[in-house]
């Protein structure tokens, strides 16, 4: 069974008191136990981090290393500036998925800048907290290919 | 059952024959009919079009409006520049999703600007033919959300 | 009886259609109808176009040398980019007047640059379907003072 | 009938003295009289001024503020850096017309920009005397929607 | 007993009539009677004057030199753009302070710099009319401590 | 009795080692201290901390949710990068007032740039540790006016 | 015997009509005549098209897959902004060979930059229809060389 | 005897008590009078005045018209972005010297750029007083020279 | 025996993992025991470090003050953005020496600039693990020195 | 019998030892004579230098006036920031034809900027030693049209 | 008697044969002598060069040093780039004045900008050989203040 | 015996004499002196010129293929601008170290560049002579590991 590795940064454990509009109405728990369902459902073992700290999710990125067949990254504000995040991505050898709830490119000016997208397999952006599940599916795929 | 237009821009009528590295080896043909077999599986309804004319894309995008429940995307490289495009997708009130086959942030620089990101729903790219089949699941999600 | 090309580019087509604030409420039937009556008002025969090809519209603009007495354009979004646009209105001895539905100054940023504006007699931007019955006094007045 | 404020910016005094390529032989003497004509026509009272001064023209518009029905404003240079006439614009809640004798699209990069056209209910340039008596068409347009 | 010159720059007088969101219900008159409150309450004389013209700002401040203890200007408009106004206030020995009634770092991007900034020994913005209370406030500490 | 949270950022634990032209002698013990007598002198508590982690920052802004009536933040070198404390910040329906100790426009080019002025209250900088009282005075202004 | 496609972009159809200064006084017909000859002489055979249309050029090139030996290539405005057409050149396996009447190096700022040179093979400008006949040369040396 | 018309701009009626590292230590009133000593000397008439506004400059070089042989001025700060100073000096017909008293190129960044720089006939700048004094000779040579 | 601190940044400890053509085949313990062995040659005592979070890094050099003689950093990513870590190295009177692997100079563009840089000593990069050797001669020259 | 002078600038001497991938296996010596044969053959005589120093380049061109009928200049890097070259060309009144071997616009981004173009009559490059061929071919064309 | 080295930078030697518009009908020797003259007239003594190569203004530059008392550089296009010409001039302790024959400001955007204007005591543009000669006026007035 | 190629680029004979704060206090022959002894006490021969001119700088890099193997360049000026050097340097295929006496990094803006960069083995910045004595080491280290 597919071990995934979900990553959740800054800010998202603080989703449903959160701007509405952008990221919906449901806690970060909501969501996680989607994300567990439908792992559940397609065979996968998933385990789910939030890190506000730069640096843990660094640790975590380093420590995945030959532990996980895939990671799904939704580095939140880190997404735009987090250069170290990048490298961390870059040294895995297992596709690396970022997601976002919102679509990032409607928004914010400095918004629209990922520094991760260029080291990660795909990006899937815009879908609220299904951008995960898609994700989980990107995997499935992914693995058959192999 | 959801009726979905897919509109395939200019130059993937020549998939198979382009660069593999970021392509793959498949035809068109092989994607489209790929795409047919996943819409039938979720009880989806796709027309298909492939336009090397932004004029044609324009028109297909303008006739859609009350015809389709969504639309997926993936206007080649008009999606750097074709802000006309961009008007004919922001008319549309249904979900139009913006697809890559290639993960278009680890390439040319001018790669790297959508103008057609900030009025779709959503962006999957990256992931192959694969791409559009998260698309149509996404569909599928948002309209079960209704 | 002089005779003026009016041209109207990409997604005038859906006027009525999109968003209103900027746009009106008006069917480019009805905006086209009104042209009308005011150029019969003023003596004037109008051949009235919508494309949404560039291409189009570079060809239309090609067979108007020595047919026509002035040009009225709404290139719509290709006002932002198509240098090739550009160019077919350069090649012509006659006034072309550059109009726009809604002040494109007071949108998003990229619509504040037309490509077109340093070719043509001059601009009229902001007043709706008046732009175009003010583009059709102001050649009145070109044409008198020659 | 309504009552029009038409404010000339710094150096438009000199017209006729100026490079006549751009601005024409008409002095501001002689295009005052066309305008006062034309408004004469179209039942229109029109308040005609020239300033120099920046401040003058912000202290002018800030009187306008329930004194007038529209104003049509050729703010000369200051079209270009004056954000304090851009806020006296924005405060009132009459239509102001920015209008240019040339087309500054085609002449000095740094003429291109206008940090008034954002507040401005339209833009008329290119004409000439011309693009005054099109304002004055142009508020006659307005004022008959209300 | 502290002199201190309070200057408000063009549009000011204008307030109450302007954009409520940004600049609040109260005219210059009602500001300029708080001030002067609170300026008794500290034992500081208050000279206070508004001025539509970037010429008038600079005299008054050039008079300053040796006639007041402390300068507290919203320089409105000319902030972003006056180096004449900055020039006046590095001559200065005494401290200016830089007031905003709002914060300017979330409307236009233009008004994100402040030319006069670097000059002056520090800024409030955003807090309403408070703000200049607290630039009082702000004088008094800086002077107790020479 | 309101509840304020002072927040200072990396590297003010070196105040008093640091550049003394732009950060004063004082210790950051010595500011608290008097940070303290100004909260109990206007019958306010304070809770103050320093951080030198962004994600230690991001996680006590977090915690401020329904805990505190006003914030007040030096965020020090990461008012300039971090987007993560903007978004932490924003979350909040507080006020959240940034502070500084040295006028940040004087000095290198890159700190002229808040990336979190945009979503809080207002600013105050140049003072030295009075831009903290004067936060303080600010918050009571505020809240008085509720 | 070598086939070689011609392709000549919009506006071209109007040399002769356009300014004389840069682009010569003889028509689309006279060059193509002179094109022909030319590869007479040196036993090419060439296959010579004007399209005002964008997509009318991929089609083109994309319909040149296997059917020519080089292409000489002149697209007129579109060489400035069409990313699609360049990856119409991209595919092809062929030299393809970048020509223009005009030195684009000094005319407006907007046309020093060509979009498809990258992937040409060389480029040729400056020569009025020479160029043509440079590239003829061109190709002619370089299937030499294989 | 030719007339001179001598323009001091803002903030230049502070001199002495300006920066003196920049400025020198003479007051303006010293470095009237040296000019006036050396017009007397050349046989030259000199008229001299000093503006804070810009609007009074501008009507003042409107006045020159025919009524000046040439014009020396230090447009202070103004020199950096007043385009309508600009359009004042391009109209004249006579020579205008563009002077300064530091050097503009070792200051600040945004006084490197003068935009009155193109439209005067020279610079002289970095003399101190003696950039004047140089103005004249330069006016005197080139009266000659017609 | 002078006390060296030694700082190395985020995704260090994944030497000889990650790409070996910029970084080498060794990891990172056997690049410290190097040190170490070059430290005890030349008779130096060396404290090293590996920090992912940003915050432990200027929490280590902040402790530094008045504890070593010289510092060598290679701060991986936060080299290029971490304006945080640049403010605890400006704090330090003792030399910093940053370091670098590999040259930043010929990979991403944004690798190329250094936030650190102008308040190091001196830069060395480049050299693989050899860098760190440089660097610690360095510190002694400089010793030497004083 | 035309005269015609061929510069090659810094490094060229070097061909053959330079990456072969842009500038191919032929030294400098093989492609000098392969371009004296082809003058030979269109009876042209050919003066062909190589010099690294920029003032030697500006001192041939000097020369060049009035000694020539054509020049052909590979200049090399200098191609890319020479303004000295530039003016040197400038002044001659004979074609001169700039070169390059590589294609200059598909390799590093500095080297897709010419100075020198502006100031050239046509341009040629990416065809290898070619280029000079075709040079010789263009101005054999542009004798005969005179 | 003073010791002044005139420098003439490259193609300034082509002076007659160049664009007559900027430079005028003089050769370079005409300018020698009349500057020569004038030094007379003032009991200076000159040394003029031409050089066409950066390094041989370079080490004239440099054997300045102790050698003269005031140094007059026209270094033609070498003005706009060449840093190493600055950093010759910064060395020297006597006063070095730049001066351009044409009026920099008003010709291509290139030309605006001049590296060694900071590093320079003076600049003294647009007059045509005058510059030279209000040089050498300057440089007295500067040996008199001192 | 390893042969080791150091250049000294423009102004570097001025040691001593220039900025001292930058560039200490030493003359080049004093530097030359210890970067000799320190070749020795390494059993490395050192060949050490200066060169002012970008040419000779050029000409001694190409004699260098073959005869030497290592290169310190220290470009002074160059450094920024000279692409022809770094052509020259990129064409050897021996380690090429740059070096510099001051850091780069924390002065002038335009200083911070290095356009030779990207193609030395490695850079080593701010040490003053020592630098060289580094540079040295570093190829020995370098030969080592072959």
């Amino acid at each position: 069974m597919p071990n995934i590795l979900v990553i959740h940064g800054p800010n998202l454990n603080m989703l449903g008191k959160r701007n509405q509009n952008f990221y919906g109405s449901r806690s970060l728990e909501d969501i996680n136990n989607i994300i567990e369902r439908k792992a559940n459902e397609i065979d996968f073992n998933v385990d789910i981090y939030q890190f506000s700290s730069e640096g843990d999710i660094i640790t975590k990125l380093n420590e995945a290393f030959n532990e996980y067949d895939g990671v799904i990254i939704n580095a939140g504000a880190y997404t735009h500036y987090s250069i170290a995040i990048r490298d961390a991505i870059e040294i895995l050898k297992i596709p690396v998925i970022e997601v976002h709830l919102s679509n990032i490119y409607n928004r914010d000016e400095f918004r629209k800048k990922s520094v991760i997208s260029p080291v990660c397999k795909g990006q899937i952006s815009g879908f609220g907290y299904v951008s995960y599940l898609l994700a989980l599916e990107a995997i499935k795929y992914l693995l058959q290919e192999d």
